[in-house]
């Protein structure tokens, strides 16, 4: 088995026992061996590479010498923990790395141009933890979620599937009982009539987004998306050669304009239009529908959040009002069950589901069946129903007390949404960057999203603030919002330099990939300084 | 929350009971509601739908007569089953049904001649429980997972991740103990240094190849394949535009042929080759490497059942001997894990993960995080290797059972795997055509999978079989391939007949998607009827 990691020359001019040091102390300073377990022992070793054991010995011996291992008295020899921090001993691990470097790809060059590392919003992994304040969107508050209940459950399908099904091939299939529940628990209550051939389930709704896209657009032809609106679609679609159309919103979502007639396709958001949380009144849906029908055009009716309403029952879905089957439902269990799952689904015309389920099994294969399984046994046990009736009247309150704090410190910036969902928009006074203003609120332990990215006009609306109230304690609310308004001021005063910056021709914006947020912190140095804040001061 | 099913018209001639009364049978029929857990209250419809008490009274009081519903004492109204089968009920569902016939979109007509729709090998759901000799491919045995460890990963990974983890965003990041335990279990015993930032962790090996191909290779540019070879690989090149170039392949695996050159990629799988399960030796990875560096190539590495070796330790993976970068390692837990986990990996340059991330992004975001969890904790306390040591030790002792039958009935037309795997492929007599092979055994009860697809020239390679042994009890394994023998005079009599039939220009293969064995089925009666039998009995 060692064979592979310790590659000996027996025509070499150096020693066999050499070559096994070398090479042994490489792996080990590259962390290939695990910290708190044996290393192959000297028997072993000397099998496997077809050497002495004296040989093996002398190696073992050299290495502890060296401060690479240590031994433990009948368990053999481990990796010294020290060999890994010593300075001296790195210099062993760059000589493999100064080894391969002459002729290797550059891929950096090679991605350059056509590169898929857009700027995209992804949260802190250690979100919840590191802010005290963490007005985060789409996450599930860890403490509300009925853990035992999904325990149960996880439980039940690993007996279930876990042998059984988990050891077959689901590409043909999804889990029956999750497609039963979804049409029953979940469509039905949207008023979607859905029979088991017209769900198809996906690794998220990212997922059936993408093959919705994927088949109803050629590279070369055009996608409708709203503006702001979901910058993952745009990317997607940008990712596939597809054109896109960005398409005004008003507060009753997509403006029903005419520019719409050049898209093949549409993408919208009528529930809880992201990122402004309108939501689209049901006669300007039927208007849509019938130009979608004039136009000859598809929609892809992503309603993300639909099951969080805590305030009233929102308008039917296009897809309910669709009688032609050009309506492409995409939803998620992402956002009312544990996120990490990745659970999405769509439902269209039967044929369209063939078709998609085909793209699905080349991407890949299928989702997860223990985790269909374990959703199915949590939403056919009621957990689901109930972890939501929860999960809304929680919700609603504090999305009350986040509208009320806005109110006091933004009035008229913050729009209540009318239906629910986990987070309100904001429009902060258009001189503050709302990006500037996190950073400035990051040491106090506040974490929001800024908005400037859901827009086509980026630099035009930096002033755009996402507040989720998801994972944030409904008590420390008021002081989290007060800790923003605190912030304005100076964020407007780094504003206004940065704006100067710019026009001296520092774009202040890196390009290349990571986060929002991260992208900024690396942009900081040229944005914060005194410098810039002294002149903003002027 | 039941206003989205029934949709009210209040100036419609119908009456208010009449409208919601029907719109509840639809629904009813439609199956929109669970059977086992009673129908929204009387006041609640009422509620909801803002009409009197009484009108609702009235329209479960009909629905009751009309045998649609059933009351319980004190649990309210029911599903009736009856009213399932009732044929003359599914006219109700039928009347929905037509109301949206019209205008319907024809996806059919619509994804014509660009249909995913291709042939594609999946296994039947329940093929362990339903076929007696299941010599089926890439499965893990049910009966030898350590499902009591497994269960005790799911349940630790649940508290860890379930709630702190699950809840948040794991799309720039991995699961950070399944990466340590991949470079250190799994690839170092490959020979693979690989450090966290040079792993990804996939939706199965299937997205990782599918990441791979669509990073390396523009629509138009060319994809060696080898041939036979792995179809989805093809497929997925042809779904994205890229052209496929077919190369030999003999007893040691991929030709280097002077074709190779017209290929930006290749898409190789030199540990057990698919499907031939041979093994490339040293020398000729060696020279494969070089002449990509001189041809300034890309090599997708697809390792898959490497870790499943019985035998010896398979040669030095490419991504091992390579320097330059240009190799990217593909990996599976499924093969050796449940399968319906869908983990897989790919290897690479830091670069090139970088934008594999961001393409996995937008794709499905990021693989689920509890079973990347689960999956690391097996790992680390040891349950994988001890799993892969006793699967090992049981596919070898099969393997040489499997060998031995095949040996007794077709001389010389089964090659031993080298190295390990969990298949051995069959060529059968150069009249035999698989397919035919395969319906003839099935209500013997034995399955197996057929080889042709594989092929570029499908129809002159209809003679090939692939027969796994990782979930067939090894005393079964005589009487199956006994089975499987008995059967192929009749298949040549049938293969002769076929070959009639199609020079009268009856190609015998339909059209359309659908898995191969099913495919097969619909054609059958075409091939297999009397008329055709007596033919080739002539």
């Amino acid at each position: 088995m060692y064979e592979n990691m310790i590659v000996i020359d027996r025509q070499a001019r150096e020693s066999l026992q050499m070559q096994i040091r070398r090479q042994l102390a490489i792996c080990i300073v590259n962390r290939q061996f695990p910290l708190h377990e044996p290393l192959p022992s000297i028997r072993r070793l000397a099998s496997d590479l077809k050497v002495s054991v004296t040989t093996v010995v002398q190696v073992y011996s050299a290495l502890k010498k060296d401060g690479f291992v240590m031994s433990r008295r009948r368990s053999g020899f481990f990796v010294n923990p020290d060999a890994l921090a010593d300075p001296g001993h790195a210099a062993v691990a760059r000589e493999r790395a100064d080894e391969t470097q002459p002729a290797r790809v550059d891929f950096a060059t090679l991605f350059q141009g056509r590169s898929f590392n857009r700027e995209r919003v992804v949260k802190p992994a250690d979100l919840v933890v590191r802010y005290r304040y963490p007005f985060a969107c789409g996450l599930i508050d860890p403490s509300l979620f009925p853990l035992a209940r999904w325990r149960e459950c996880v439980r039940d399908a690993a007996d279930v599937v876990g042998v059984g099904n988990c050891a077959t091939d689901f590409s043909e299939t999804d889990d029956e009982m999750l497609i039963e529940q979804l049409v029953q628990r979940v469509l039905a209550r949207r008023g979607i009539f859905a029979r088991p051939g017209e769900v198809l389930v996906t690794v998220g709704s990212q997922q059936a987004i993408y093959i919705a896209m994927r088949l109803l657009l050629a590279p070369g032809e055009t996608i409708g998306v709203e503006d702001p609106g979901y910058p993952d679609a745009v990317a997607m679609a940008r990712m596939e050669g597809i054109n896109v159309q960005r398409l005004p919103v008003d507060d009753g979502g997509l403006v029903l304009s005419e520019r719409l007639g050049r898209c093949k396709c549409l993408y919208v958001t009528p529930s809880h239009q992201f990122p402004t949380t309108v939501t689209m009144p049901p006669a300007r849906r039927s208007e849509l529908l019938e130009l979608t029908r004039q136009h000859n055009q598809f929609v892809i009716e992503d309603d993300y959040e639909s099951d969080i309403s805590f305030n009233k029952t929102p308008p039917r879905a296009l897809s309910n009002l669709d009688r032609r089957g050009n309506v492409i439902y995409v939803g998620s269990l992402s956002k009312s069950l544990l996120q990490g799952l990745r659970l999405g689904y769509l439902v269209a015309d039967r044929e369209f589901v063939r078709e998609a389920r085909a793209l699905r099994h080349y991407m890949v294969r299928h989702p997860p069946v223990n985790n269909q399984r374990s959703a199915a046994l949590f939403l056919q046990r009621g957990y689901y129903d109930r972890f939501i009736a929860r999960l809304t009247g929680i919700y609603g309150r504090r999305c009350d007390a986040m509208h009320e704090s806005l109110e006091r410190h933004f009035p008229g910036a913050a729009a209540k949404p009318e239906y629910g969902g986990g987070n309100i928009w904001l429009k902060l006074p258009e001189e503050v960057d709302a990006r500037i203003l996190q950073e400035l609120v990051e040491p106090d332990g506040v974490y929001f999203e800024t908005g400037a990215h859901a827009f086509s006009d980026e630099r035009g609306n930096r002033n755009h603030a996402r507040l989720g109230y998801s994972v944030i304690d409904e008590a420390l609310i008021a002081e989290g919002i007060e800790r923003i308004a605190r912030a304005v001021p100076k964020a407007r005063g780094a504003g206004a330099a940065l704006g100067k910056a710019e026009t001296r021709g520092e774009p202040g914006r890196p390009s290349g990939e990571l986060t929002s947020r991260n992208r900024w912190s690396a942009a900081r140095p040229a944005v914060l300084d005194d410098a810039s804040l002294q002149s903003a001061a002027c």
